[in-house]
């Protein structure tokens, strides 16, 4: 077994960090979700002017907690890793980078009007989530069934923004720009509007013609509505009998969230020794 | 056979009020509904303020039959049942005492001020439907289908969320103040309006781009709602195909609801003598 | 085979009238169905001020016109059965009396202020349609699927009720009067008009609180329409397999249109000479 | 094999035009698809007011552009096919000089009033874009099982449709013109928003008995969206399974996009050297 020349501390730290098989580091991710949420919770109570008005500073010291934790934990998922640059320029390096930064540019550059600007990055920490939700076993499932479905959704949506864009001209030819269908791409997007059935209201036809199409075309958006659910049922259902054949056929094999210190590649067997990417040695130490 | 010390008359009120087996169950069961019912619809009407001042009387009336059947029902329940607090400290039990208590505390402490509050506890017997709908036989087959599928519905429901405060930051980036998107919580409930295809419009985006993705999250809520359809499908469809081979290979027997009298412990088999988890006698004396 | 009394012509006319399996009734049925169309589009154009203010002698003609045709289409029916009240007082023949009997009482008492209220009735002419629908042949298997799924549906639709209840008096107690929640039918007619994202916006949640409450009902109402959805799918899927094995086993018959003229039961089978109810000849003489 | 007359750089355009299998077809048609989509946001963007005051010649430039294309197009489609009337006369022949000619006649009679009128025909440009859609492999799979399921849907939409006439009848019944149902099509159409879940809210019950038939019209809209959405399941599952097994029994020839240059028929097998229509040669040169 070739055996790697980083630091027992930095390997386990490195399991802790990018993995989630070991109890550390399912602790670390609980406790990294809870603190991402909070954060969320935090700029989106600050976005409301009474709440931000009263407890402005428990949101300042707030802030400051979440942004020391999630300085640690980038240059955590720095050093850990053996190539940093793959962390540091990857969507969710980049994301923890940019969403970090803003608070400590607001202590530095305190009054100037770029503030407000710059505190907005912080609403990048809302993908963060994103990276908590690929641990969670069900939606692998759920997300497989939509990937499947992704190509016939797609031409579908296709099919109802060609629709919308015909019936928007038709409906702004009709309906005119005293009723509020002032230009075309306004027309299609109240088509968009009606046929996905979400039906606001600040936009409505006035007349006999344009409440007829305005009719047809509901009626259309409640008969189609019928074709994703159809595509994505038939897609899911086949997606739950052949698992069970092939699980039973060996076919395949559990994959855990181990991740290599080298390469940072995911999804490694559970018997994996080696990465199966740059064959850089998986070993735990603990 | 062993014999509990509880008289006869005990144990068949136990019967009548906590089983729905036998004529006399089912008849109390009926009663008990329309009861409940009416009372629902009493609180309703009595908040129609042009209603409840021409028929004052008549509801008070109601109401006081109504409390006193209650109150009667909730001491059989008490009496009947070997620990009362089985009972008492259960979520019906609860419910039960502090939907009938206003009517007294109203009667004492007429001209109060608290009595608006205390009143609107007798909102409470809404819950109480609950009780009787286990009854019936065909929400069973329902509820195990949702109950499979919650899983997975959980989590697409979750998504949907974390897409909406997604969504709703950037709308409210994009749009501002002055369209209605007066905060990030705000404006997420706007995303969650949108995304549904509920559409109120008490807010609505103004601007070009603001529209703009607007279109885009309609779609996306129009698209993506066929997921949690294909996955209650799939769960149905599977559900109803080994219900009958299991049934056939006499794999399940049918449970009645006989209720232990002893710890209320439900869902026996129809021979059953003894309870499955206290070992009282579930006899009946007639 | 036993030879009944009536006349000949009687017994062409009603199988005309009441059959739909010889060109003759076929003809009938189509002409009947044009003339219904006619007289609800009609009914309709009346309502509207402006055209009937300046087509009114047209519609006028036309009434005359429909009214004639179904006065003797009606007595048509009443001449040819054996027990004219098996007509009459069915579900069509009294929609069928009502609606062509308004004409006849504005010709006599015009200018009578129950003249607006009598021609009201003219409206029932509109339930006249389905007659002619139940001769469209994927339209049974419809009704059939949904009928079959009508049990859980309902029981659905009970469910959704209980929740619009509870949650329109959970609503009641959150926004209060002011913000247009001003009774709880108020209330929980909001909440069915959100949970089945219809989402009106006459009126909407406005407290933090509320919107919060609202946001649940919606996504709630968004997971929950996949049930009714997976239910009819199940059962429309379970309704195209066995349809096939059992009519190769030859265990059902065809059933045309055939009428009895004695007792008018409907669906005999295509070889049928006798009722299957009262054993009366259902000899065709043409 | 019999060779015709036409010039063999005619038949390498007509191949290039009509067919999408050679990489000349296929880059002609992704040119073809730019242009049209180019063509279509320049008339969007003409019809918002404050876009064209600002880029009012640089849309001119684009529409010449465009329109020379375009009208190339149209005289290579003529020259290069053998009856030229079965082009011209076609739907896309149509759309295709129509949508071509109002910016000569705007150029010849600049200033007129008609010039508007006009111009808007080049919005016909719209419906070229289902020219194209028909060469995405997906969108045929979508089409047959939307094809299939028309029957089935039209009986579903006409059912929906006599529904939403009886209940707005009603409506204009109950609610009366002082609440917006000012006539019978405007109560239909109201039902029809109801109903389709689409809810804009122009026009809203306000009497209690017309929100009670509107809460019940509301869930059964809701409760009835099943029923498309089950058909259309259950006709894609059944279309995915037989597809494997006719395909595996050789009983179906694959089509490729070859068109008759003499009688412009579609959809030839690979293999075929002659039209199965005309009999004509399909030989290509290149």
């Amino acid at each position: 077994m070739t055996k790697d020349s980083t630091s027992p501390w930095r390997r386990k730290l490195h399991d802790i960090i990018y993995e989630a098989d070991t109890p550390a580091g399912k602790l670390f991710d609980v406790v990294l979700l809870i603190l991402i949420l909070a954060s969320i919770a935090l700029v989106m109570l600050e976005s409301v002017k009474s709440i931000d008005a009263r407890f402005h500073d428990y949101f300042e010291i707030g802030e400051w907690i979440i942004t020391i934790f999630f300085t640690l934990e980038y240059f955590a998922r720095i050093v850990t890793i053996k190539k940093p640059s793959t962390y540091i320029f990857s969507f969710y390096g980049l994301i923890d980078f940019f969403s970090t930064i803003p608070q400590y540019l607001a202590f530095f550059f305190i009054g100037s009007n770029a503030l407000l600007t710059v505190r907005a990055l912080r609403l990048l920490r809302v993908f963060r989530i994103l990276k908590i939700t690929r641990y969670v076993g069900e939606s692998n499932k759920l997300s497989r069934a939509l990937k499947d479905s992704r190509a016939k959704i797609s031409i579908f949506l296709f099919a109802v923004l060609i629709l919308c864009i015909i019936a928007g001209t038709i409906m702004y030819m009709v309906e005119g720009e005293e009723s509020g269908f002032t230009s075309i791409p306004v027309s299609v997007y109240w088509c968009i509007v009606t046929l996905t059935t979400v039906g606001f209201g600040d936009i409505a036809p006035v007349t006999p013609l344009g409440q007829f199409i305005a009719a047809l075309i509901m009626i259309l958006g409640y008969g189609i509505i019928a074709v994703p659910t159809g595509i994505v049922s038939a897609e899911y259902a086949k997606d739950m009998e052949p698992s069970k054949v092939t699980i039973d056929g060996e076919d395949y094999v559990h994959m855990n969230t181990q991740c290599c210190q080298n390469c940072n590649a995911k999804k490694h067997r559970d018997d994996a020794e080696f990465c199966h990417k740059c064959g850089n040695s998986l070993d735990r130490d603990f």
